[in-house]
């Protein structure tokens, strides 16, 4: 007969003969009967067992524990008024169980399933396998699941091809740091793992394929954080002879469909755009959360001629003043908290936090002495305080109040519990700059990527003032992350080759790094670009989760490792021989676990 | 206006305006007129150029060369009767141009784009960009998208979900030679590339996902063939609770819909079948074409007591002798043909290749004279000869029996042509012997991998005699290829710790390879199979290709090389140490470039 989900089953199927097979959740033993839920991917069923129908199948039951894995054979039967369970799927009904086969036993896992455990990450990752059977867990993943096949679906009927490219690659200087993989054939060379499928899918435009797309994963050898892997999977996008505008509406397309099937959620569309520069100056971030309010704004003009120092020192030097007004939140801060908020601001460099309180329409505070009475209304003005709000200023470098009040921003809305976490708020982020100056290096990164457009393809303005050229580049944000980025991408060999210049590699580096693609661009390259989004944060967003190995199946900790297959690990002399390599320990240890 | 894709016009866009882009196919000049074929990734279609409509646009034109970008705008027109070229899909229009813009220029390309070329392999991976816009390899990838698409359409609709595993994983050295990623973190260790998600997918069993599946990219170092790369895309499947036969129907409903939505074609289920034995009796293969005859057949009993002693001794001392009848084409096989015939199998360690004529009813050749007339009527009875065959004998080894005319079989169906190419002969191969035994070193190999559960699940049979045990495994072959292959895996703690023991494993070795493994099989691990195929192989069968590297876009060399990319490559210094290796080279040279 064949087998029946569990969480399948409702009134209708009373009568039924079923058989099912799946975990044991739960065993409880009541007045000669036992009660077994029994749990498959589609959700749990009660199954009952009793003296009467049940025969050899009720001694069987009472040696079964819980994650034991059973067949059932037995008949769907109503539960009685008083024991239906509303809050479950199956919740009317149970089957009196005829016949059971333990098809595998199970000894006590070492953390319950199905609890909100607080168990440590390190265990359930040891044991990830088990930590996999909760339901989170498991909903998680179906999620994950529907919104790949909603993305696929929606490029493979706009015509994208499906395509995918190399994962052992060369290693190229410029970016994160590469994963390598040394050659067996080729003495001391190395492959290196793609931080991304950048240059191959531009190859692919100039093959011709015109609209790309491939679910990669990618790699970068970079320290963690809570949000970062070392291996991640990237929803990557590249068309040819599409205008920007033509890849930011396509890709809202995308998104207001993964929302639909996913979600649920109609959302509107176009997304709001906001400039680079913008999104700096109101948010502190160039990724903005807009679910809350919480603005910066910039007060340097009203205060440049303040009598408080602080404040115009600042803007004569160069820098500025910008203000957050948390509303109505002023009686809820004493003195020690906006002690403890200065403190948060001080680790992005910032001197200190002025503050000041609206009461009876004035100011109050520390520092309301310095203001006249013409000042502080128009300070009130620009803030539109009133009665009862809490104003938080920073007076520095633009970087350093830009930083340390979007920090703060994100800070006071998650603890005053402002953010509206039904909503999801897409925004673009646009007209970046080309480049960032490394001062500590003195000179020039891509801010995106050395195949980045100049804003108008401007080929003189890069030439003549690199540090003022934008980039055709669009970053796509979510709730306050960034999602994704993408850019028009040259596709002059001139611009490329001073593009390299700009970033300081000579002819040489140039060529032995991307003379291949170089070369591509004098055979016919046609106008491209695209896009790349971090499924894994995708994911997590949608799920309502907050870490990213939540996302993923068999993630690293911290510190790269997986602790339930324990990689990395050694490997024999005869591997490294093969490979013509030798360790090089440092002297601490011959392994440092 | 939208731009048009230049093979979708017809006759029914006569008079429409339109504006197209993409590359020069070819220009001709003719009478005053240019005419261009223009090309984008739908097609071609002609483009012309006349004093009276187009102006300055022919201007432009004069100076357009083959790969040149253009947009072209201009209006549909009918071609005279006599220029409409019945060949292509736009041949009875053409676009009159009024406007054309050079996207961008192309130097003379290394070899033609769109010729059945004659270049060198090597040049065009080291131009794979331009190789990949000749139509043949357009369409090949367009048809990989296909099959991809159609696998995971099925997949879905069959509730599997799709599932990414970790590409850093540990290292073991069952199987083939992995390739190794030097940890920074962890000093003098090492993650390994997948050689496939094996493992993780009965983890993911164990997790109760139930139905899982992958498209995934695995690795291995292993010398080069036509058909191998270093690395491949697996179509990986793992299912809980099903038996092998719904496997094997649900692969079987797979493929239908395959060669139904990439091919047209309906092809029959349920697949043929046959057991191992047989399939190495009959065609001295272990995935045999079944798309010709050319069988072997076993006269071993017929020749037992044959005056002819090099046939009888065979069999007495334990080996067989096995024929195959080349139907009519006694007089096409000079006896010096048969002589490179005896080359042939001299390969597999023949020692030679007897052989009979049948004319006017008798046997004729050297070695008739063994044979009396009762004899020679039984043996053309067991080989069904009738007048104008040739028949083919080799007595040997069992294994050199079935390995040389199992490979003279394939040579002669090629050289004959006696292979219907459109055909697809899909076959299950079953009843697999579980292990190898290695004669050199001793010991038992995994004949598919040390997770198939034995035939049965017989852990007595396995622990008395495990060189007779089968497996409960599967390969799927199509027309004389290796598609996949699949099993039914250990599920029970004991038997895969006697697996390990048959294969020669101590405790301590196989809890370090394999611990995590063994520990999940404590916690209720559910009965569970699967099967997985190569992707690359399909896509070359059904795009009737016969290189490997055809189905890949940016493929490596024998030599592991990719000499678009030059990858592999040097790394710095730097690199190195911050990875804690140096190399040992050999003192032949710095590099072997």
């Amino acid at each position: 007969m064949e087998r029946i989900k569990c969480g399948s089953l409702r009134k209708d199927n009373i009568e039924q003969e079923v058989t099912l097979k799946g975990w044991v959740q739960k065993r409880r033993d009541l007045g000669g009967l036992i009660f077994i839920d029994l749990r498959d991917r589609s959700g749990v069923v009660q199954v009952v067992f009793n003296p009467e129908t049940s025969g050899e199948a009720l001694k069987t039951a009472e040696n079964v524990r819980s994650e034991y894995v059973l067949e059932v054979k037995g008949h769907v039967v109503a539960r009685d008024g008083q024991t239906v369970n509303p809050n479950l799927g199956t919740g009317e009904i149970e089957v009196a169980a005829e016949d059971v086969t333990i098809l595998n036993k199970a000894k006590t896992t070492p953390f319950m399933i199905e609890e909100q455990s607080e168990v440590s990450e390190d265990l359930r990752l040891k044991y990830r396998y088990l930590d996999l059977r909760r339901k989170e867990m498991q909903e998680t993943f179906k999620l994950r699941h529907k919104t790949t096949q909603s993305i696929r679906n929606f490029l493979n009927e706009e015509e994208f091809l499906d395509m995918e490219t190399p994962m052992l690659t060369k290693s190229t200087p410029e970016g994160a740091r590469d994963y390598l993989v040394p050659s067996r054939v080729h003495e001391g060379e190395f492959y290196a793992l793609p931080q991304s499928p950048q240059l191959f899918k531009q190859l692919l435009m100039i093959s011709g394929f015109e609209k790309y797309y491939q679910i990669a994963r990618c790699f970068r050898d970079e320290d963690l954080r809570a949000d970062r892997q070392p291996e991640f999977t990237q929803v990557d996008i590249e068309t040819s002879f599409m205008s920007k505008e033509e890849i930011m509406a396509m890709t809202e397309r995308m998104m207001k469909r993964v929302m639909k099937e996913v979600k649920g959620q109609d959302i509107e569309t176009p997304f709001l755009r906001m400039p680079y520069y913008e999104a700096m100056e109101r948010f502190g971030s160039d990724k903005p959360d807009t679910r809350f309010g919480l603005e910066l704004v910039n007060i340097s003009e009203d205060v440049k001629g303040s009598g408080f120092k602080v404040f115009s020192n600042a803007v004569s030097s160069g820098g500025q003043v910008s203000a957050i007004n948390v509303e109505g939140k002023a009686d809820d801060f004493s003195r020690k908290d906006i002690d403890k908020l200065t403190e948060d601001v001080k680790i992005y460099g910032a001197k200190g936090l002025a503050w000041l309180k609206v009461k009876e329409g004035t100011l109050n505070g520390p520092i309301s002495k310095f203001f006249s009475e013409d000042e502080a209304v128009n300070l009130m003005r620009r803030l539109r305080a009133k009665d009862g709000d809490l104003l938080l200023f920073v007076a520095d470098k633009t970087s350093v109040v830009q930083d340390s009040l979007g920090a703060l921003r994100q800070k006071l809305a998650r603890s005053l519990d402002l953010i509206d976490h039904s909503k999801f708020n897409f925004l673009w982020v646009t007209d970046w700059p080309l480049f960032e100056y490394d001062e500590e290096e003195g000179r020039y990164h891509a801010a995106h990527h050395p195949f980045t457009m100049p804003a108008g393809g401007n080929l003189e303005e890069l030439k003549k003032n690199p540090k003022d050229v934008q980039a055709e580049a669009y970053d796509i944000v979510l709730n306050g992350y960034e999602l994704g980025g993408g850019s028009l991408r040259i596709y002059q060999k001139e611009m490329q080759q001073e593009m390299f210049e700009v970033l300081g590699f000579s002819q040489e580096e140039a060529n032995d790094q991307f003379g291949f693609l170089l070369e591509a661009l004098d055979y016919g390259t046609p106008p491209h670009g695209g896009i790349a989004f971090g499924l894994d944060r995708l994911v997590m967003l949608l799920a309502g989760r907050t870490n990213l190995r939540d996302t993923i199946l068999f993630p690293k900790t911290a510190s790269a490792q997986d602790p339930m297959t324990n990689a990395p690990g050694d490997v024999s002399e005869a591997q490294l021989d093969e490979l013509h390599l030798q360790l090089k320990l440092t002297s601490k240890s011959d392994s440092d676990e």
